[in-house]
């Protein structure tokens, strides 16, 4: 039989699959993969059945005009620079696909969120992590080692923000810096928004507002609209930059879903006029305290979230797949996020976007778990 | 400002696109872009209404369980072998990730449906067209060529049966003499068998009965289900090998829309106990024959196909973004399906998958304009 390309060799199952199965199979609470436990909000729900029958077929590749409009109106964009796409991962892979190939080098924060790596090498390209910093104050970008790690072979620099797994909300003052270092040595930003409403502090300031010539925005219905099985989310390209994205991506999914971008489309406008973010980051903000509490009741050190629904702590001697197991609770590896052996010890990544009740649950057998 | 990869070249709107929206903003009627103009079955829409709330966040990227279950029961496989994708376009991207690379031949059957080739070029490959034989007789594949096209470089041979454009199904015959050029050459084979149930004369044979050990099947829900923008599409690997087909798609999309997903999996028997795929196939086979007879008595040369939702006929002379813009007909001109200048003069597709009112309206439209 004839052997699968090399780059299947990056086909391995993502932590995040692999540790919601162990979760379901072990009966465990799953703090681990990021996703909401309850239902998306009736507004978007109600959209999706009233127009059932009416949105069916092909969309145009960058997406119904319904939906482009509605984002432009609402980011603050012409609706030309938005591509809609098969959820933000295919928005980050059509840009590695449009951006970067063999010998270039994409640099981007570690701790990664697991699909950066793998896109850029797909595309061909080098990733390039810098560190992030963790100290007793929380995280930090280590800026300097940002300047000292662009070559000429340097493309692009992809930024998350706020920042999946550590919480961190960039400020405007290392943003400003980003920027710079971009502006001298001529780099694309991608800048990955997805938790662009999900903030505990001051909202992050969104790239494209400080580098509009360079900056790709990319965001996702399902984690504003709490659906992230929808798979709508979205590039918003530098003006006239949009036709080679939505083309690229056109040959990877063709368009995103019709009756899911149409209700979306509707969603928007509803969950701006309703303050449903603010609500949002007032539910998972009381949860968010209510874990960073507890873990620290349980003598964790523990690193407060700017933004995400995610926070990360240091629990050294507890192995992830040990304490699913073993522990009834599902976690995600910070080694998961690092490079082969670069993750500080004991890291681990939990998500409080799940109900109080299965929080406290966590907490309760966490507490079981390390005391024995 | 930094410039787009070079591989952006490849991000040219396709022909499906552009003709739509020429036949939008010409009022033309469009007979291009194969989508359906009605709405979806009822069985599906009313699976998709009752499940809103139920099924919205992640699946797992190989799909969720009930669809991958549904499919191996309609298709006669295992579950384990089946990998649900955002839409048929995503599978077979998924497939050349996984198959093919760099310094690799894949060989194509031309004309070649729009999305092989760049798909193929991305992956760094390159297209090899086998060509298709057009006589009084219709569409044949040269399976000589087919022969002497295979190298050492050669990974993978694409069929699509029933074929898009042409509309040939590949006889018995034909088929055994590709997979034995495939078995003697040790090639996998893709399948594209999106058109699967949409047959006018014998049902199609599906190659993975033929070659279960080197054969991938790709499916759509969109095109048996009436509904193409719902990107529900699926791979079926020989046993063992899916992996690394979902893998390689959880970087690209990570996984299908999940409330689409479980109306499908819904569906999918209602569909097979209604005889649904049958109803489609008479209701087709009619506008078949109707816009085949009224081209002919038009003067043109048409080929009957003997499945999917297209026709081909010559109409030299016709220049169809003209046809479009001047005699209120979209259909897609043959060059799409070629490398530059090898169609045959005034090969044109033309699609039936519309109402018999608007095949009628175009029959006039074309009379008029053929006429002047």
């Amino acid at each position: 039989m004839p052997t699968l390309h090399a780059r299947s060799a990056l086909a391995a199952e993502s932590i995040f699959s692999v540790m919601s199965r162990l979760a379901v199979q072990h009966g465990a609470v799953n703090l681990g993969q990021g996703f909401p436990a309850g239902a998306p909000p009736d507004f978007l729900l109600d959209a999706l059945r009233a127009g059932a029958g009416v949105t069916d077929q092909y969309t145009a590749p960058a997406g119904l005009p319904a939906l482009r409009e509605a984002l432009a109106a609402d980011l603050g964009v012409r609706s030309e620079q938005v591509s809609v796409t098969c959820g933000a991962t295919e928005a980050l892979h059509a840009l590695a696909d449009a951006l970067y190939g063999p010998g270039d080098e994409v640099l981007m924060f570690e701790p990664v969120f697991d699909v950066y790596r793998p896109q850029a090498q797909l595309s061909g390209a080098r990733p390039v992590p810098v560190p992030m910093t963790l100290t007793r104050d929380g995280w930090s970008p280590d800026l300097d080692a940002l300047e000292r790690l662009v070559t000429p072979r340097t493309r692009a620099l992809l930024v998350n923000n706020p920042h999946n797994p550590t919480g961190h909300v960039f400020t405007p003052q290392e943003l400003a810096r980003l920027v710079d270092v971009a502006r001298t040595h001529d780099l694309w930003i991608v800048a990955d928004e997805v938790y662009d409403e999900l903030y505990f502090a001051g909202p992050p300031t969104p790239l494209r507002t400080l580098a509009p010539e360079r900056t790709f925005t990319v965001g996702s219905a399902g984690k504003r609209l709490e659906a992230t099985g929808w798979r709508v989310g979205w590039v918003v390209s530098p003006v006239g930059v949009s036709p080679g994205v939505s083309g690229l991506h056109q040959w990877a999914t063709f368009c995103a879903p019709a009756p899911l971008q149409a209700a979306v489309a509707a969603a928007l406008p509803v969950a701006r006029a309703r303050d449903f973010y603010g609500e949002l980051r007032a539910a998972y903000g009381a949860r968010m305290r209510l874990l960073a509490s507890g873990l620290r009741a349980l003598g964790l050190e523990v690193q407060v979230p700017g933004g995400t629904y995610f926070l990360t702590a240091l629990a050294p001697g507890v192995d992830a797949r040990r304490l699913v197991e073993e522990g009834g609770v599902a976690v995600i590896p910070g080694d998961a996020f690092y490079a082969q052996g670069a993750a500080p010890e004991g890291l681990v990544r939990l998500a409080f976007c799940k109900p109080q009740e299965e929080i406290l649950r966590a907490l309760e057998r966490l507490e079981a778990y390390l005391g024995a």
